[in-house]
């Protein structure tokens, strides 16, 4: 096991931004071990009065996008010409204790993840779901403890991640390719409909004209679509890692979001929302991890799921089965 | 209390197509009381194996876009010329004991409410999200074994229902008007996206050119959408109840879903997954509803949700101590 700290040890290395220090505190809050996550708790309810002060972005679209490239012009920009101190975390439960398909290899960034304003974290591995997306939310709270006022969470856009990471981000950014037709692109279902943005990757040479038509038909079809209860009307952009064409359209756009939704008052609203969002997913998650580790769950769950399955019982019947036991 | 009848009497009674049995009997699903709920659970075991062979189609569309004469329209499609026997159900939370903001006046399908093989109900007034999903599948599977061969499930498109009905359904039909741009609608955003079909509504007269631009403008944005499992492109056509253009056609779309899902077998697995998803909700809901019945959660629920909101405990903390409790 590594070496662990106190309390005021871990949260004085935060708050100082010391990358070292906020970095073990970050694998502090990844462990799964009790006593880790007791200590955890305590460093994090000290670093939260200083946390929260950032614009958190979700980034998302399918291998072969472009989506760290994009991500390392897009974050090179910020901590380069803007002055903000960016943290780049991911969320990817299908990462394995090896590596993890995004993120685990930093040389894909590396211009960025040696800038002294940027700190990139990968995914945490081996968890479910919930596991990956409560170290995510912690790990944001200490990157902005640490001084971070610029946070990318980055998902795959393939599975079931991108609904939890948009519930803990201010805003959502989507990265489609020019000419796949998005049902090749695989990003899933409901994924379009959460994007405050959208833009069209690798938007140069050859590829050029086709990005700015794709550029008018995603803009025309989200025209279409119901406006989300931020009022904000989705901006659909191109853009080119590789010559920086567009990228600081992005953050352009970004910024004029943030500025829109403070001032109606729905950026700290869906914040306090996406807070108490969080409250009832730890509970819900929580109540059911027990009910399922029950022995004598465990021993009748497979039959009646299977007769559920096959149409012979009732899931309510078959419910009230279960939780009678 | 209403008069209550045996377990026989009541499954006798729906097998035999008896609609003043079947009504009783989705009255008694209906009910809140302990003593009701082991008996409809009963009667339920009981008529199971009878049910689930129909086809079970969810509408959805807010007020104005012409909703019930639309159904009255296909519904009589359906029983005078197709010879289905078809059973109306509604999913409305918000309908009040009162009455109901859908289908609690039958006299807005006077035609189809007086038809031998027609069978209305309106929606469980007076119940949560939950407890009206619940009542509604079970009441699915009570008019299933009436032999109601065609279920329509009705919604109103601007609230939580739509997610909850396109879980018990196997075709997803929204109605949609032309002109108004869809953020005016009211519709919510991602209903778009589980449509199998969009029918603008009203295309007659003075509306029908802006309904065929609508449907040309609706079926282009849907193709740039990802793909559904069940590997259907959402199709788009206008319709009037008033001249009966069109309304044929949508239940011809709804027939070739139907062959092609079965053909490839999602159907059946949709169907499958449905009941595995109602099984793991209701034991959720079950285990949710107790946790915060407990008086000492109640006790320390607001102060804790307090902090929570303003940011002074993170959502996780706050979720340990309540479940410490």
């Amino acid at each position: 096991m590594a070496k662990r700290f106190s309390v005021s040890e871990y949260t004085d290395g935060v708050l100082s931004g010391n990358r070292v220090m906020l970095s073990r505190a970050i694998t502090l809050v990844e462990s799964t071990l009790p006593s880790d996550q007791a200590l955890a708790q305590q460093v994090l309810d000290a670093v939260l009065p200083h946390a929260g002060r950032s614009v958190r972005v979700g980034i998302t679209g399918v291998p072969g996008v472009g989506k760290s490239t994009f991500i390392e012009a897009l974050g090179l920009h910020l901590v380069n010409t803007q002055g903000h101190r960016l943290a780049v975390l991911a969320v990817d439960p299908s990462s394995q204790r090896s590596g993890g398909s995004i993120l685990g290899d930093k040389t894909r960034m590396n211009l960025l993840a040696a800038h002294p304003q940027a700190f990139i974290r990968p995914s945490p591995a081996g968890r479910s779901l919930g596991g990956v997306t409560r170290a995510t939310r912690e790990a944001m709270a200490l990157c902005e403890a640490a001084g971070h006022d610029v946070i990318f969470v980055e998902t795959v856009g393939v599975g079931q991640s991108e609904t939890a990471v948009h519930s803990m981000v201010d805003f959502f950014l989507l990265l489609m390719l020019a000419g796949a037709g998005d049902e090749l692109q695989g990003i899933k279902k409901g994924i379009m409909e959460m994007a405050d943005a959208v833009t069209i990757t690798k938007a140069d040479g050859d590829n050029e004209l086709a990005s700015r038509r794709a550029r008018r038909e995603y803009q025309n079809a989200l025209h279409l679509f119901p406006l989300a209860p931020s009022a904000w009307s989705p901006v659909v952009t191109t853009s080119s890692a590789l010559t920086g064409a567009g990228v600081p359209e992005v953050w352009a756009i970004v910024e004029r979001y943030v500025q829109q939704t403070q001032a109606s008052g729905y950026f700290q609203r869906r914040r306090q929302e996406q807070n108490l969002h969080w409250l009832h997913e730890t509970i819900r998650e929580t109540l059911e991890a027990h009910f399922f580790a029950r022995p004598e769950v465990q021993q009748h769950l497979p039959a009646v799921q299977q007769r559920v399955l096959s149409g012979q019982q009732s899931a309510f019947g078959a419910a009230a089965e279960l939780l009678g036991l």
